[in-house]
């Protein structure tokens, strides 16, 4: 696949669309979420579903990350082949082709993954004891995402209890992520919904406590929430993901107040004018390939009123408002994505830039990784 | 990238979430497509945008099409590579680097490319020139899509008299397509906004013969209106794409006495419930990045009365309703894509399915060319 840039491009020259990281933006984002629980007893491990990119991976962990999460088993496989060896599989792994690739990984990293049903924690036993390893495994519980995740309390006991009985696994502790709780808008929205899961989690862990199970580990949490889950003192990890980019979604909520980092708009899809019937018509060549619109359409970065009015498969139409300047054919306009996450899935490069260059072009190595 | 299936797998042991195609069903698409056109004075000339697959331009074209579309130069170059020679890029190619990418293709295979400005027409020219070949272009006529081309009438004809005296350009004809159209739910609506788009593009043409240019192509449609240009004595090709594989938003179109075929589901996303709280919360492990819902959520395939509630990143909520099965951890279920073209544009492999079995994988090499 040819490549949109080589490095010492000026930014005007990469090929569009193109996905684009300013460099110091995403420098700042990590630094800042690290001072912000600097001092907390909570270690930091990022979720490398939002980037997919090992080069990232890396950057995290040596500015003090624990590891990563993955999302996936062939997810998690790309940052293992590329040397990563600390994960977290924040997510359930059910069928044997996917349970046989996780005890061929476990055999080269250090891999823990989460169960919410007792039929998959015997499925993973039984493979781990073929396979003549302990995997670690946490429970995920379901703490108001009406995703996965067994019910907290006695549900989570019983299949702790199960799990005690596996000789193939061993208890890490418990998963408690409220991913529809980052996107709430206002602070107060946030805090009532993290509230009630750091509650529930609690709970659980206290009950499994005076049945004689400890939970060593307790992980969840996302940008729009993490500092709630961090000064909880039920939480012993935090796995935001979308930080070090941010997105349009994340930036309507309100972080005022908040006690949480700002973190800025790293990532940008760099697209083009192709087409200008008129100074107010402009077509660019960004459309539903280049930017997931799942939340929302892409907003316009750099230019006053000038707004993204419709994506389709291979098009972004602009509207120009009263007080936009002119646009021209070829013209090279950022675009800050809807959502950062799958919009970072549909591009096999990251090109980084700094003061108005290329300065290094990253492979995003799981792009695709879906099983 | 590891595949999610082998050949002579069963359909129940590929691994998911996969982008399977029911090959039977797949071929009467292609047969029924033909057989709509036969005996009309009409050239088939498939979008590519759709599928990205040279295995399946090498179908399209042995059973009939003169060639293909593509929407961007790096998507025609990967079918230039694997051997496709008639392409013509229906859509606009803006940016020095693309068109430099254009005349490189250009000496290798028969291309040609839309132009809608007089400015991108100038420089399509001296980049011919320089390369010493005479590209085809066909000027792109702005029909109702609000999107890209110029307008119709008097603009349309100064930019073809002004393509006249560029000698590095050819002058082929019109591209006349209205995407929005194959949308519309009702034949009677989209009749109209088809009628309108043929009117203008016959008064185009026609003025432009008063002025001693010819229109040797007038090309467009797709697979919601197709049979009206084809019998419009207007069109000289049609552009269907979607009618290989269809989709959930296509098939809210209403057929019925439309004289087109009625083309069948083909292509599925096979999917796994990986987590099941209780028999009314099944989570299936295809979201976002395994189904793009810009023009809504994927259907449930097979399974009577459950539907596809919600997604997230890499999750899927399905809602059973009273009459449906009780539904099983690891079970496999087919959804069919909420929009075809940007759900193939996140997979790397087709897995193609044929009485059960895997019969073959193709690879979607034109996945990912944005630029």
């Amino acid at each position: 696949m040819h490549s949109a840039a080589q490095i010492g491009d000026a930014i005007a020259d990469i090929d569009t669309p193109a996905l684009i990281l300013d460099r110091s933006a995403f420098e700042r984002n990590g630094a800042a979420l690290m001072a912000s629980v600097s001092g907390l007893p909570i270690a930091v491990r990022p979720h490398a579903k939002s980037h997919k990119c090992p080069e990232i991976a890396r950057r995290q962990i040596a500015a003090g990350a624990v590891g990563i999460c993955c999302q996936k088993a062939s997810e998690a496989q790309a940052f293992v082949e590329a040397g990563i060896q600390n994960i977290l599989i924040s997510n359930e792994v059910v069928g044997e082709k996917k349970i046989a690739r996780l005890m061929a990984m476990a055999q080269r990293a250090d891999l823990a993954v989460c169960v919410d049903h007792i039929e998959n924690a015997q499925a993973l036993n039984a493979a781990a004891i073929a396979a003549g390893i302990r995997l670690g495994v946490l429970i995920e519980l379901e703490v108001g995402a009406q995703r996965c995740g067994i019910a907290p309390g006695g549900p989570a006991l019983a299949l702790a209890q199960a799990i005690g009985q596996m000789p193939g696994l061993r208890f890490l502790g418990l998963q408690a992520y409220h991913g529809p709780a980052q996107h709430l808008r206002t602070l107060l929205e946030r805090r009532l919904a993290t509230d009630q899961a750091i509650s529930l989690t609690r709970d659980t862990r206290d009950l499994l406590a005076r049945h004689g199970i400890v939970c060593n580990h307790v992980t969840g949490a996302g940008t729009g929430s993490f500092m709630l889950e961090a000064c909880s003192a039920v939480y012993t990890e935090i796995q935001p993901g979308s930080y070090i980019f941010m997105d349009a979604d994340y930036s309507r909520n309100d972080w005022h107040d908040s006690g949480m980092p700002i973190f800025e708009q790293s990532l940008f899809i760099l697209t083009s004018v192709m087409s200008l019937r008129d100074p107010d018509h402009a077509v660019v060549d960004a459309g539903l390939k280049a930017s997931s619109v799942d939340s929302g359409l892409p907003l316009v970065a750099d230019l006053a009123d000038v707004r993204f009015h419709k994506a389709s498969d291979e098009h972004g139409v602009l509207q120009r408002g009263p007080n936009a300047e002119k646009m021209w054919l070829g013209q090279k306009i950022r675009l800050i994505p809807g959502h950062c996450d799958p919009t970072v899935n549909l591009y096999d490069e990251l090109i980084v830039v700094h003061e108005g260059h290329v300065e290094a072009i990253w492979p995003i190595l799981a792009r695709g990784a879906l099983c």
